[in-house]
């Protein structure tokens, strides 16, 4: 099966999930389109995300992809249920993955949830956490200031810690041991949350998780290339290339090849 | 002359512009736009900020509106020049005005603007004041993370002050005596930039400028409404309207009434 695997985000967070595709399914083949002119996503209402996200899935059903990845928690969380039910393609989210590790994870059974606010409000991780066990506590935190500081490459700059512990410090108090990462951004601020919350608590961050559930989802469906011929990425943005291009290694921690600017999606 | 001033911004931000219209055209009704759907556009690029500009545009012409105010400084630095070119109607920028009041108020000549990055990128400022008056020197900062904290309510934070110094403390150095807040979002901070640089450096809020540069277009074209009949303002968002209702009464002033949602411009 020489079909790509689809990836979408609003903007350059998914990479984190693409670095973690290519490291355990080098033979398969990955389309990202990342939708730069209208992110963030978080901060928009859930009819919104909604649109854009049905939008991008047709843009990457036009690449002939095989599989898809909502690697944005924002659009997972928002559309997920929507998206499923109008496409035949499996489509995969990034909620459900960090959902099992977190569970697997906490010995206390009080869970902390950081995230953008349209992800909180959805009340999709506390609701998809007590399905599975209702005696689970959860605690949410919506970070809105998150995204653009590390957009802005401001990681390891002071205010940065002032905000993230602004907005960490109340897990504290609720005595939490287990801390999701809801935010495909959010991984590169582990060393900060680390500093914050001390090494007792554990961060779920779901990139790697989503990886094994998409190979199990291709092994299922008879989707997974087995031989490594022609591997060549392509990278799609809805904004222009040099900004991306720039925060993008960070995030893949390779160059970005092939990448290309969409006028419409 | 019934029909109403069109107004349009990114976002939130250019309600610093309608509340500066109201005070100074108590006749006059506004119908205004945000695209809050896809705001921010600081961050975005020249092709894709002019591409939205142009569909705010043709919606607001749909709205009958007899004049419109671009009331952000990134899609006037970016678009005003193509927008005025396609189109009849008269359009006023945020640019000009500010510019103006600064060299007017500049004693040494040595002029400060901050903005987003895409106004900065554009270096429309320094060229419009090169223009006028080429020995004056001007000083540019961009400030991404500025808006996503006046977004957020924050201020009055510390982080905010912090953030702020680390991008204004350069002028201290190149010693500007006025500095133009060349974003709507950044009279809501006016007292923080009063604390780092002193109440020695001039502040230019051109919102107030625009205000009177639209009564002076619309005397010179007979546009101007001279009886208070019926005077009901509309505001316009592409996102959902909660979130810009809480935040709006900051940039405004006042409660905002008449607020409506439209699904794509």
């Amino acid at each position: 099966m020489n079909r790509p695997i689809g990836v979408f985000d609003s903007g350059i967070g998914g990479l984190t999930v693409v670095k973690e595709l290519i490291r355990l399914l080098p033979n398969e083949k990955i389309v990202y389109f990342g939708d730069t002119a209208r992110v963030p996503y978080g901060i928009k209402s859930k009819q919104t995300i909604v649109k854009f996200s049905l939008e991008n899935i047709l843009f990457l059903l036009k690449q002939d992809v095989k599989t898809i990845v909502v690697a944005c928690n924002t659009a997972s969380s928002a559309a997920l249920p929507i998206l499923k039910r109008h496409f035949k393609i499996p489509i995969i989210g990034v909620i459900t993955p960090g959902i099992k590790e977190a569970i697997y994870a906490t010995r206390n059974k009080r869970i902390g949830v950081i995230a953008t606010k349209a992800t909180i409000n959805s009340h999709t991780y506390e609701r998809q956490i007590k399905r599975i066990n209702s005696s689970i506590k959860v605690f949410n935190q919506a970070c809105p200031l998150l995204v653009p500081l590390v957009e802005e490459g401001w990681a390891h700059q002071k205010a940065t810690y002032d905000i993230a512990s602004f907005y960490l410090n109340p897990f504290k108090k609720s005595k939490i041991d287990t801390l999701i990462l809801g935010c495909t951004h959010y991984p590169l601020l582990k060393s900060v949350f680390k500093q914050i919350l001390g090494s007792r608590v554990r961060l779920i961050d779901s990139a790697r998780q989503v990886a094994f559930q998409i190979k199990e989802v291709l092994t299922d469906e008879g989707l997974l290339n087995n031989k490594k011929v022609g591997v060549r990425h392509i990278f799609y943005v809805s904004d222009e290339l040099q900004q991306f291009k720039k925060v993008a290694k960070i995030f893949l921690g390779q160059d970005i090849k092939n990448l290309r600017k969409v006028n419409s999606v």
